[in-house]
């Protein structure tokens, strides 16, 4: 088990990256008949929460780091490369080619070096492994202990936000997010439940949880891009070790989720940021008369393929 | 001229309405040269500006009201009716049949009374005076000084979140909010400068201020359905009187604005709300070395009507 914490993460990141916003809707809660808080982490530099963890994991590495490499779908390799180019070290990341084209752009713009591999998890493990025999210092995205615990600080900044929160709902897809925000909860607020919410078309998590055995048979297919990966080890161990539960929803019902968050909290949102709200609404009972937070994960969308997808 | 001024109106409605944030985006700033600063009604009440304009013109009212009844493309429909909500009044809508569904079911969702008719002036002002003739009082959308007072607050806030401003850039259909932000910044900060920004399809501002005489042939074609409204009277003498300049824009760059707002805000804006980011855009000499602040006005999209337009 993980020996670093959220809060020590946050004491370091604290003045690096946002604290964003906490938004509520009076439309939305009437709708739902539910009582929702949102944590906007679309609004996090680079658009995602990915940049705590790679902030924080930048700012453990000695002076001498000769630059560090990872593989992403796209928002870890963003935030990987604009946190390290913010300490002067450069980012290689690898990159499914399938990834997001607009995903790919962003990892350029923050100065990070693109190489393409296969759409598979063999590939992505194979092409990093390359650069680290070149020398370069591996971040990995989500199996890290101070990945995990930078991400956990989003779950610190919420309860401090909205103290009265009895639920925290995360998308899960390595789940470096979702067993950060589980250690943070735990050390500072036991008494909340922390929910895990995953795509159907993606179910590792859900699958690794139910039978106690990382799944080794894992093939997504979701417009969820974030949350294509395989769940890490580290990862299932701390939502195993800690009884998390992790509620699986359809395609469409992402879809719906995300053209909620649009429609009433006016915020883009990826579809990986919409899993959370969909999993509540999908299980609304388990919900009902309880004080819900949600974090909204990101908002890197490219707006012509979502089209496609949507109609 | 109008003798009730934006600071009036701010001391009525300043507890009743959002202090809506002010954001500003790194990227974009990169990407454009630019230094900008958006106001964000998007996410003011109802979702949009129209909402400062409704309480102010709703808490002028006598006590013995009956009712009150406008004509609206949608968002000051919507604005209305909430506000009359708020203090037990009803509210009746003249809408034309060809507004955005969203916006229909928007008004009725606040309380209003939907009634259709043709999408032209006549037939609104028509349907209008059929229920000024029951007896309702009618709030028009922006001919109107208590309405123009009230936009104006949008102004107030804005200088006073970012007191560097150098410009204020806002969308202009009938007005009410260019006119009410010209007067704010004439009484608080005569040394900004305002800009109306204009669909070149519904371009009746720019062409009524050139002619110095308010033009009758209006025909607007413009994805932007919040600005198809013919400039108002007060609101023509409001913007020749302080020699306010109108930028047009075409749909291209409407909607180019609108995905750039998406992308690097991650902000939901209607067409409407992208046209003054379209407008600094397309005359980005006028902007250059200055702090420019931009109001996006509203978020309320109908995304399936939009993605057919898009795409």
């Amino acid at each position: 088990m993980t020996s670093i914490t959220p809060s020590d993460a946050f004491a370091i990141i604290a003045g690096r990256v946002h604290r964003t916003p906490l938004m509520t809707s009076e439309s939305l809660n009437r709708l739902t008949g539910l009582n929702l808080a949102f944590k906007c982490e679309q609004l996090q530099k680079t658009g995602s929460f990915k940049f705590r963890g790679a902030s924080f994991a930048i700012s453990q590495l000695p002076d001498d780091c000769p630059g560090v490499a990872t593989h992403s779908s796209g928002n870890h390799g963003a935030a990987l490369a604009a946190a390290a180019a913010a300490r002067g070290l450069s980012a290689d990341v690898v990159m499914p080619e399938n990834a997001v084209a607009s995903k790919v752009e962003a990892v350029r713009a923050y100065g990070g070096r693109v190489h393409f591999c296969e759409s598979n998890q063999v590939a992505r493990e194979a092409g990093l492994q390359k650069l680290i025999d070149l020398g370069k210092t591996p971040i990995p995205p989500y199996d890290h202990e101070h990945i995990i615990a930078g991400q956990g600080t989003v779950a610190l900044e919420f309860l401090a936000q909205s103290p009265g929160l009895d639920d925290l709902v995360a998308p899960i897809g390595g789940g470096g997010l979702l067993s950060g925000i589980t250690l943070a909860a735990a050390q500072i607020a036991p008494h909340v439940r922390v929910t895990g919410a995953e795509p159907a078309g993606a179910d590792d998590a859900a699958r690794s949880l139910a039978s106690g055995k990382r799944v080794s048979d894992h093939r997504p297919q979701t417009i969820a891009d974030g949350l294509r990966a395989l769940i890490g080890i580290r990862n299932l161990a701390v939502l195993s070790g800690h009884g998390i539960d992790v509620i699986t929803v359809t395609e469409q019902q992402i879809v719906e989720a995300m053209v909620l968050v649009w429609r009433h909290l006016k915020q883009v949102v990826e579809p990986s940021g919409a899993v959370p709200l969909a999993a509540v609404l999908a299980s609304r009972q388990r919900f009902t008369g309880r004080r819900v937070g949600i974090v909204l994960s990101g908002g890197n969308l490219e707006v012509g393929a979502l089209l496609r997808e949507i109609q």
